[in-house]
């Protein structure tokens, strides 16, 4: 048992080299174009990988203008991790040669085993995997993003699946698909990630092993998580319960409903388990669930700001009716709208036009300009009765311009109560919804979807802090 | 009584005059590039009006290349309709001069009036648009556009607020903000538009008239409400009922809770009225309520598609995962998992690859072409089993290119069943989602959202079906 743990230990920090190795060697590497081998390798080179690349392939001298090898263990130097795209017949024997060499951690793309029957086929590789305590991710997978490290091992051109900037949150999902085209969403709406894994079969390492590994990582202050069903439903939840202690799980459950899970049985032989299980252990380990993928990121992003102290909601807003939308979404979250101190007041009704309305929440009109909303902002941000702070920017309306942008970002930087923004609209709203989720605002196309977020956010900071001394001036990044 | 339903009837019919106009002049026309009387006669001019413009200006000899008047009343030739965009005190006087020149439409954009306690002033105002039967749009409005007559009266730069291409579905909004930003939004997915309103304060054209004049309009299909308050609860529920015997309404009513119905009185003036009260408004009325901004359009655009004649669902992807959250989805809304009948299960395996597994949801895998959507659309399209089609696309996976895109726009052209499309991602899947809308194929970014808006079709479906006689071949477009 003490052995078990030990190798058990060893497989998870040899997932560092899965996520940051210092040189890769990409077996199954190709010349054509059109192949994943080809695509890997390619990707490792645009990406920028600051380490050593070694094409792996028994019939090329050179791939991408790199030396290629015939194995692994034709190349001298040391290799941190491999990853394999090769046909299924052949997996068993290259990953042999890997731990021969030494290689700590493998991504296994190659699919062809137990999703399709192949049980003792998968059993063989993992056997080999854990003789040599190698960190073996899939088989059936499309790879890891490490966006600091430059690791991209998604097999999927960039035109198609955009990768995302560096950023708090770390991604692991059951299904390659459904990973990859929520990656591919966060990147363009400029959401920041830290690790995205595929996992697939999950033959050696299994969602409570990333989920540990994600627990210690310094790098990682949110995780996100999709999952068809889970193996080991005592560890999930106990592994689970350790982290939210620390850092907010976000999770999504796919195949709740009866038919639902007969859909995922037959996608990833996953025993879905019922509704009612998934969600009451979700609620006992401090997970936050997400009901759709939507919500999955909605969820995960709005922790890139500190937490807040209270359930207080101040808005500010140069639309009206977006004040009333926003209004019906919090009671219907249950929040509580902040009032405004006398102090606050006076000092609104003697900086804004008199056609201002000083109250919650707070129209400053629709020919409010970026000045304005620095008055609002600042306001609110003094006002000790408003603990979180939504704001609503809509950038169709003439005398607003990018400055604004500047003035959100500059109060979230102080890190003393979160700001949420919205911004409904087109190119041009975008953009700046861009730029403010690069600097760690979350922003949200709707009052409601924001609001949804905000909940989630509250209460989390309520189970957090009966775990931690939370600082109301503390960003949750210092806290671990 | 006869008279004043004359007098109305009159009203709404110029209301025609507003949308359609053969000759517009732009009162408050202006040489400065950041007046609102300069944008609204550039975008005139830029968005190809093909009648005569004439900018008034007492000022002003010529504007943006035009001959500028002093007033209305020096134009000889017949004038349609006015946009005015001049000082609240100067408005009484130019309507006056409008009436006589005998313009039929007039949208009031200056601001000023009952939102600001100014009661009398617009009372003034709306006696003299009724005194010459003239429909009177305002005032403290933000236009209106109808795309196909390139009438464009929203004094908003196009590169901060889209404007959408021609379509089936006409907006209106009392709540200029927000109406605007939702347009914006809409532009952008490429939705197509066929009349938006922001109606203001309703002096004289209040959202009655709007629903009236629209439930006419052999041009809008489907009609989208943005509402905080009713002025006549029994008339507009009596306008409603008959308007959803044809044609859908959506709704959503902004101060639904107690503190939004407050900040909505702030905002409008509107007396909210309780949230259960609207409600069940709406369900007698056969309008279909949306609770969010994001379903507002969600639940529009499907409408563009066939009447489904039940509520089997057929669900084909690309992506294994996706089919389970589609599942889910579809339990939530009560729908039903159509089955595949015995032959469309063997036309499937004869021509898809041995792995895939047929059964509904139908995962043609990962490695599928456009070829083998083309298959398995087909033959759903054959079975009398599926009523609707959701068709998730990851344009992420190697083998997909835009020819995926024909193939759903050609069986959507078939007008025999409705196809509702899934497509998660980033840009590359954005341009085929906007080709997709383009046509007419709803697209959603989730299964929930698209499971949503597919069990509001359906019951709009049974709704109409009681007052029409649905039949399954015949497209919604023919029926009024």
């Amino acid at each position: 048992m003490a052995q078990k743990t030990g190798a058990l230990a060893k497989k998870i920090a040899n997932l560092e080299a899965v996520f940051n190795p210092s040189s890769i060697a990409v077996i199954g590497a190709s010349r054509e174009p059109n192949k994943i081998g080809h695509v890997i390798v390619k990707n490792f080179i645009d990406g920028g990988f600051a380490g050593r690349i070694y094409p792996i392939n028994p019939n090329a001298d050179e791939i991408l203008g790199l030396r290629a090898y015939k194995s692994v263990l034709d190349v001298k130097e040391k290799i941190d991790s491999a990853v394999i795209a090769i046909p299924a017949q052949f997996v068993a024997q290259v990953l042999e040669e890997c731990g021969k060499k030494g290689i700590k951690g493998v991504v296994l793309i190659t699919g062809g085993f137990s999703e399709v029957g192949k049980h003792e086929e998968e059993k063989a590789i993992s056997e080999i995997a854990n003789r040599y305590g190698m960190a073996l991710i899939g088989p059936n997978c499309m790879g890891v993003i490490t966006p600091a490290s430059r690791v991209d091992s998604v097999f999927l051109p960039i035109y198609k699946l955009g990768r995302p900037r560096v950023g708090p949150i770390s991604f692991i999902s059951q299904s390659g698909a459904v990973g990859g085209c929520i990656v591919d969403l966060a990147a363009r709406a400029g959401i920041g990630m830290c690790k995205f894994v595929s996992y697939g079969n999950a033959a050696v390492i299994d969602e409570c092993d990333l989920l540990e590994y994600l627990g210690h990582d310094k790098d990682t202050q949110i995780i996100v998580v999709y999952l068809e069903g889970v193996k080991d439903g005592r560890r999930f939840l106990e592994v689970s319960r350790r982290i939210t202690r620390k850092k907010p799980i976000v999770a999504i459950k796919a195949g709740r409903s009866a038919a639902g899970a007969e859909a995922a049985k037959s996608h990833t032989g996953s025993l879905a388990g019922s509704s009612e299980a998934y969600r009451a252990a979700f609620k006992q380990a401090g997970i936050i669930e997400a009901a759709t993928l939507e919500q999955l990121f909605d969820f995960a992003k709005v922790f890139d700001q500190v937490l807040p102290s209270g359930k207080r909601v101040g808005i500010i807003t140069n639309g009206g009716g977006m004040g009333v939308l926003a209004v019906d979404s919090l009671e219907d979250e249950g929040l509580e709208l902040a009032s405004i101190s006398e102090e606050t007041a006076k000092q609104l009704r003697a900086s804004l036009p008199p056609y201002a309305n000083v109250r919650n929440p707070l129209d400053i009109i629709g020919d409010a300009d970026s000045h304005r909303y620095e008055v609002a902002l600042n306001a609110f941000m003094k006002d000790s009765g408003i603990d979180v702070i939504l704001l609503i920017i809509l950038f169709q309306t003439a005398a607003i311009d990018s400055s604004v942008v500047n003035i959100a970002i500059r109060a979230s930087d102080q890190r003393k109560k979160p700001i949420i923004a919205v911004c409904t609209g087109g190119e041009y709203t975008e953009m700046h919804k861009r730029i403010l989720e690069s600097y760690g605002v979350p922003t949200y196309s709707s009052p409601s979807s924001a609001m949804r977020a905000i909940s989630r956010f509250i209460k989390y900071a309520e189970h957090y802090s009966k775990y931690n001394r939370l600082r109301k001036a503390e960003p949750i990044k210092t806290q671990k």
